[in-house]
């Protein structure tokens, strides 16, 4: 990355990029910034008059780097800046990049975080420092005015000085931009900003919106459009910062809780597409409002929106019919990645706006799977990573540079609470954490809204608002782990009814027993794990288990290095209940995180930089997919998959740091005969290969 | 132009083209054509269904291409043709050029006007013929099924196989059919025909609309958009052919009669753009209706369409406030060629229909003339042509293939017949033609609605049921140039009131005298021409010949070699009329053709073939506007244009056909002073100047 100066030109040290090279004394740091590819906004073409290259002059013997770095080897502020400095103000030691010139060796900081912008704050929705190239660029220019004798229109002289000054060729114009040339250009005496976007390198430049003036404001939305939850960024594209984050539920919610029972709406009413298509677009328009009123920034200053979502949200978002779905060969109507404008899809944003959904993986493995997978990126990495993003349909990618492979488990909403006789949302009052004491059965357990754990003192107190009203997802992983680790149930799930003689909290109704969490004060419900419960957990986690494990066998691996939680549920669950469930393989608990907001995390890099659209299109393209209703090995990793952690796989990292019950010896009484059909399993096979 | 093959192949001659080269024995005759670059229509790939690519061999012996051609050469029709042939109907002698093949030398003719669908009548709207590369093309292909192990969407199989089976890269598809693909695959079986738009190198082919099996048809429209009149032409870009062409007055005429006046209505009144702008778009969507009708079309199945105008009507259809345009600088908006959907400007077309405008040359001087050149073409000759497109504003381009140069000139609406106290448009009962006895002053004269002259026996009967209500335009340049040559009007244009003495068709009004043309029977309206009539015509066409002379004298040019008038009012006058009355320079009167809208066939020809779009934008770029208003000259030209013919310029080729009177000796009694600021012609300068 050296340009091609003398080797006595002064040294330039860029941080924290780290990238250097060698510029003649007199260049202007910002265009050494662009030589060697260091990002450095600048919307007003170097004319001082926009502010967005600040750089700061690091000063001191940077020995390490071989560079004595000094103010002096700057040049001094010159009129343009210091009329900024003036107008606009510039914070202690911040320099224009566009005026200030080289004089000597020099390290630059380029500050990450600028507020330039001081109404902007920062929301910490990501720590990951995304490299910035957005689709969007803010371009300033100055219009030769109309001349009788070259009778060209307004529109190509614009055009013909953002080639000159900004090397646009070929520029598209949108056609709503058309009729509005004319007067935009006379408002501020022929200045003009013009957000330009260009996508791939196939697709035309084009410029979506126009100010008189100069216009210093740039926004994007990066959303994930869940079954349940939408989720989304603002943030400013030319900062990079995020400005704004937030939620909501999704409205389609009314159409049907899961996927499925929306597909069949859209087949039995003939206005469903239409209708879940409007509601999930007015959410998404409600909460623009949302996040721009948290930033204080206005929608018509949003110029781009990147989308993720499971493929039926997505066909939906996009006013595509998802009935092909519901039924093999589940087949997507589209594929890959989507671009348009958001005024063709009803988003509210400036006119001119465009978006861009990242691609689908498969039929049941959305982009928001593919906004995790850009996010976390096993193909970026030597280790083995499983990501699992746990939804109502859990969607699974395991690979890592060499190969990655994906594929979705139909687990149901049981992780979420449905389907669970005191299950409930994670709001405050729900139980989230349960210890169950080995010797004496007695559950304690702590509630969404207060710090005390139900055998602390004020406990009762503490939780007197909110109540204690039921049992969120992480813990219904946790209190069916440890009803396993404390004996309360067998390996193959069943409540051992023997134990009534021990503790009153196991309670029979009719042929089965339960287990009681809580008895409840007035008003309040009583909290018990019934063998439902835990039936409705084994089927959830076994289906995400075999799917796991069907990709692993298809990387032919033992074992996983990685694991990656993506999305809610992934943030609140323990990794080690998780694992002594059999929700996931063994693997080292320190190697096994929660992500949060992946696909959002995606959505947001793909907005924030365009090659990770490329990046994650050509990805999508070689990840192979594997249909799980495909294979037959499937059912047997299933019931397999039944048992606590499993009938077959051993756990031995999980056996160093949890005392896990002893194994039941191969027979046939299994319990999980009654949710699926009898197999007899791998190590009851072998056993009785050995005996013959 | 030789295909690669070997000297001892098989030669093919393609007529008309003369197109030839050597093939192997087994090529299909259509790849052959494609190869050379003859054009020859196929929607489906080569799968003998479409039956577009029909081809004749001709038999015999061809000494002088030496090639003797005969039926043997080619092979027997296969299964696929004989199926064609079976359920579809083949003409004697027709062949399937993608199923035939080269069997020997062979001289094949490629049909101009194959009447393929039986329903479609030719309109000779030009005899030109177009070579056709039209924007629009028709693809059928098969898509390959959804497959649960390649979970590709629908639209990416799509693209794959149109990617494959035409050559198709980088393809979009139109926002609208995303939700549509897949229905529309899965109704004939995964076969599709879909309608590619590809236009400029640098813009992405784009697939507009998209059928279930083979579409077979497919139309555009070229219009031209006057302020009087729309013209259009619906033709099949399959073919070539023009189905119906069609007019339409143009409904702005209620808010201003001409362009400055609609200027003016958009300038004083809030809505007036909005209203101007409906109003033009709602009579091009009913003209489309009206030749769709008549030439038995879905107004659905028209892909692209291709617009002309002049720039404040071409302004106005694309919804760009004109106000510019009425004031200097004359700044349009967009000069260049503007593309976009149908839809986004509300044309009733097929919902993925693309529109193009032709560009505009200068703030008075528009597509429409733009439309004439490409038409005309002064820029392919060697010869010095003068194209003169007469309306209320005179469009005068002037060039060859060295240079060429335009300017407008405001002629005034008199030649269209206002501003003459007698005028009216050319309609039944209009007076069209006019010849005045030199010696008794009788007129003679023809109306519209009859083919008798007023002199001959039968004429009152047969002009009773239309009447004789007025004067057209043509007429009115035949009257004042008849009462030139016989002696009533001087060449300054004074009628001569001395010859009352002579005949009682001098009348006298106030202080000026009158020429009556007709008396007019009861209840019609008495025809006379008046001083002020003249004077009209004067102004008008001095304005017309000065600036026709400006262009002259920018080319450094006495004479120009051809004259070809553009429009309505250039098909009926009269040129050696026009030439008497000094409209235009001095030519060869053979050399004066008028070539009806000419902007229209520009339009048809941007339609047809995309390489005319490049050919008009290319020209459009390099041709000289000339600002009339900003010549010093232009007054002095104007001046001496008042004169008839002129009172500078000679006309001795129009001298050698008609007997002009003799010309005034230089005075300055010049009644030409009425109407503009006393100067001295340049001969008395010039006399003066020798005096001194």
């Amino acid at each position: 990355m050296n340009s091609p100066a003398n080797i006595t030109d002064p040294l330039v040290l860029f941080m924290p990029s780290g990238k250097r090279g060698r510029f003649p004394v007199g260049t202007p740091v910002l265009d050494a910034a662009r030589q060697l590819g260091v990002y450095v906004e600048s919307v007003c073409g170097g004319r001082a008059t926009c502010g967005r290259c600040q750089i700061e002059v690091q000063e001191g013997n940077f020995a390490k780097h071989k560079i004595v770095s000094s103010l002096d080897h700057i040049s001094p502020k010159g009129p343009k800046e210091e009329r900024y400095e003036r107008v606009r103000g510039l914070p202690e030691a911040r320099r224009l990049s566009c005026s200030a010139t080289i004089q000597g060796d020099l390290v630059i900081d380029v500050p990450q975080d600028t507020v330039i912008n001081a109404q902007v704050v920062r929301k910490a929705a990501t720590d990951r420092v995304i490299e910035r190239n957005s689709a969007v660029q803010m371009c300033y220019v100055e219009v030769e005015q109309p001349d009788m004798h070259k009778p060209t229109g307004d529109l190509e002289r614009l055009k013909a000085v953002l080639q000159n000054d900004w090397g646009w060729k070929d520029l598209r114009v949108a056609p709503h931009l058309i009729p509005e040339v004319q007067k935009i250009l006379r408002k501020e005496n022929w200045a003009v900003t013009a957000a330009i976007h260009k996508d791939m390198e196939f697709s035309r430049a084009t410029v979506i919106a126009l100010y008189p003036g100069l216009k210093n404001e740039a926004y994007g939305i990066a959303c994930d459009i869940g079954s349940t939850t939408i989720a989304m960024h603002l943030v400013s594209l030319l900062s990079g910062r995020v400005v704004a984050s937030s939620g909501t539920s999704n409205p389609q919610i009314r159409f049907g809780e899961d996927l499925m029972s929306r597909v069949s709406y859209v087949m039995m009413n003939p206005d469903g597409r239409e209708a879940m298509t409007k509601a999930v677009r007015e959410a998404v328009n409600t909460l623009i409002g949302k996040v721009c009123e948290e930033g204080g920034v206005d929608r018509h200053d949003i110029f781009d929106c990147v989308f993720v979502a499971n493929p039926i949200m997505h066909h939906l978002f996009l006013g595509i019919d998802p009935t092909e779905l519901g039924q093999a060969p589940f087949a997507l109507a589209v594929s890959g990645a989507v671009q348009g404008w958001t005024n063709d899809i009803g988003i509210d944003v400036n006119r001119g706006a465009r978006f861009y959904t990242l691609p689908c993986i498969a039929g049941h493995v959305g982009a928001d799977a593919a906004g995790a997978t850009l996010s976390e990126g096993p193909y970026r990495q030597d280790s083995m990573m499983l990501l699992v993003d746990v939804g109502t349909n859990a969607e699974i990618v395991l690979g890592n540079k060499n190969r990655v492979v994906a594929a979705s488990s139909p687990t149901g909403p049981a992780f979420e609470g449905a389907e669970i006789s005191s299950g409930q949302r994670a709001a405050p009052g729900a139980i989230e954490r349960v210890r169950i004491d080995p010797e004496t059965l007695e559950p304690r357990y702590r509630v969404i809204g207060t710090d005390k754990w139900s055998d602390e003192e004020g406990f009762e107190e503490a939780s007197w608002t909110t109540g204690v009203t039921g049992i969120c997802g992480s813990a219904i992983i946790e209190v069916v782990a440890e009803m396993y680790l404390s004996g309360i149930i067998s390996e193959d799930g069943v409540v051992d009814g023997s134990l009534m003689a021990k503790s009153p909290r196991i309670i029979q109704n009719g042929r089965t027993f339960s287990y009681l969490l809580r008895e409840g004060r007035q008003g309040e419900p009583r909290i018990t794990v019934t063998q439902n419960d835990i039936r409705a957990i084994q089927l959830a986690k076994a289906a995400l288990y075999a799917g796991v494990k069907l990709l692993m066998e298809k990387q032919g691996v033992e074992t996983v290095d990685t694991i990656r939680f993506a999305g809610a549920f992934g943030s609140f669950i323990d990794p080690k209940y998780a694992m002594v469930l059999g929700l996931i393989p063994d693997c080292d608990l320190s190697e096994v995180k929660a992500v949060g907001n992946a696909a959002g995390t995606g959505a947001l890099m793909a907005l924030l930089n365009r090659d990770h659209r490329r990046e994650i299109e050509k990805q999508v393209a070689s990840i192979e997919k594997i249909e799980t209703a495909l294979e037959p090995h499937f059912q047997q990793l299933f019931i397999d998959a039944m048992a606590l952690p499993n009938k077959v796989d051993p756990f031995p990292k999980l056996a160093e740091q949890v005392k896990l019950p002893p194994r039941k010896v191969a027979s046939d009484d299994s319990a999980a005969g009654d949710a699926a059909p009898r197999r007899r399993s791998r190590e009851e096979r072998a056993a009785r290969r050995n005996r013959d």
